[in-house]
């Protein structure tokens, strides 16, 4: 049980929707915020890229709703679907990803760990693989952003479904839908 | 110097400044999230109250513009000032605050380790010292915004002013108009 009363069903509304419903007046500038980084056309980043960003550092922080929310997100738009995510989460340096991806994780992964973590080295090997500064500027502030997400829906003690399907089923509202206050 | 090419002189836009001029549409959602968090009217905890908990997750974030900049937002909005500031930095358990505001410091501090390590027992000790279920979720929040700010401000490797009186203008300005792209 969530360690607020959210004045809803956790089971009909489990992880983040819980506190989006109960606040909506910080709901909105959060699914803005996720909507512009994951889903708004992008120059370079796919939005299944940006995802695999964000299941990537909810994994790391080991947020169990966010991780299997945003690795649903991601294995539905991207090509290799599933097995990708998994491989990225198991060992960034051996998931069959693209170098330039390989070293945005990585940045997200310092970020994870605290921003000043993220090295000119860290920026200089992404940078070589051919990122841009806005693909740097976009992996920062999504692996920022899911230290956020990722403490709001742990730090409330909302429940995370075990069962897959209701993250694919999720997984196809957001597709279509995107992220707005439910 | 930042680690991407901001377009501008960090001097006159030091800190966060930089990213949410290079990048505007996520700066809208991030200025949004920070009015309705730490300005919009609260029905218990002012405006001083709440910059106090993100100065304080942004010290132990270790992040030198977050704490510098909400330290000066939050002393320019208690009547206790700096003083007060400074010493809930220092050591919380013995800061002169209402048990109940020190109850939901312990509760932020927590969300800067982990969302995870919010305890039931942290969240029981603020609700005996008269934390409503809205005071609990708007501290677990702004503490787990801090953590993206934070994270946003130095993975970006932006330039934070030793010099207290950019602060203190900063503060100024706040106070005035809020959170508002500039």
């Amino acid at each position: 049980m969530a360690h607020i009363d959210l004045g809803l069903d956790e089971k009909t509304h489990p992880g983040i929707n819980g506190p989006m419903l109960y606040r909506p007046e910080t709901a909105k500038p959060l699914n803005e915020l996720a909507e512009v980084l994951l889903r708004t056309p992008h120059p370079t980043l796919t939005p299944g890229e940006r995802e695999l960003i964000a299941a990537y550092v909810s994994g790391l922080n080991e947020c169990a709703f966010c991780c299997s929310s945003h690795s649903a997100f991601a294995a539905a738009q991207l090509p290799t679907g599933m097995e990708l995510v998994d491989q990225v989460r198991r060992d960034v340096s051996t998931a069959p990803v693209s170098d330039k991806l390989r070293a945005l994780l990585r940045i997200a992964a310092a970020v994870q760990r605290s921003g000043r973590e993220v090295t000119a080295d860290l920026v200089g090997a992404a940078r070589a693989e051919g990122a841009t500064d806005l693909e740097i500027h976009d992996t920062v502030l999504i692996a920022a952003a899911f230290c956020m997400y990722n403490r709001y829906v742990d730090g409330l003690g909302t429940w995370a479904p075990q069962d897959p399907e209701m993250y694919a089923r999720s997984a196809e509202q957001i597709v279509a839908h995107g992220y707005h206050a439910s």
